[in-house]
């Protein structure tokens, strides 16, 4: 985990409601811009940076944001990758300014994942492997 | 409304869940990436060409979608102004290739809306007024 100052005192914590009530108070609302999402860096708990937010995707029924599609590797865009990361499993850490998930490399590795070239359609099926593979 | 082909032969109507069905099966999915919403050109009833989402407003806690803030106005950026828009009352009409809202140029005379470099604190009161504005 990054080394910084920790003005509360409390212990840092990740994903609980505690840390969601500290991020509204500090942005002083509770709604964040779609094009401040996009771009945002992504860690996990060892502070390491895993990628950033390419986009998202949202249900259009709904209202619903389902994804975020993180980007990771390669090199002046090429061989880049892209990881739809459930919407759910993302926190956002005010003193990182970023999302942070429980994942490492490992786990991404084997993790569902795409070219720019290939993206799929987000049908059912896709969906529901995505949902398997992050055990939701 | 303008004056385009309905190979359907069903009559053209806006916000039903038909449409919505429509949309899910011509697209394949029900979901649409953050980045495409952006740029997305805003309809009226008539056909009239409104503006174009400039981005949209997520809350952080819920995942959900709440506003779309639709560009107005202005020429060459300049005199630009922003327009909260309640995201449920916005169709998406896949023959448009638009949003369509119920709203004609009077009814945004008088609506809330900030130039670019006043964006307001989306907090309790300003959403409030904006729901109460759309009769939400």
């Amino acid at each position: 985990m990054a080394d910084y100052p920790n003005p509360s005192g409390r212990q840092r914590r990740f994903g609980n409601r505690d840390d969601e009530r500290a991020v509204a108070i500090d942005e002083t609302d509770s709604l964040i811009a779609s094009n401040k999402v996009e771009g945002t860096a992504v860690y996990n708990h060892q502070g390491e940076r895993l990628g950033s937010i390419m986009n998202f995707m949202v249900d259009k029924r709904s209202g619903e944001v389902e994804y975020a599609v993180m980007s990771f590797g390669g090199f002046l865009g090429m061989g880049q990758e892209y990881y739809p990361l459930p919407w759910d499993i993302l926190d956002y850490d005010t003193e990182q300014g970023g999302y942070v998930v429980d994942l490492d490399e490992a786990d991404l590795e084997h993790a569902p994942r795409y070219e720019a070239s290939s993206e799929p359609v987000y049908d059912q099926a896709y969906m529901t492997s995505v949902q398997g593979y992050y055990g939701l």
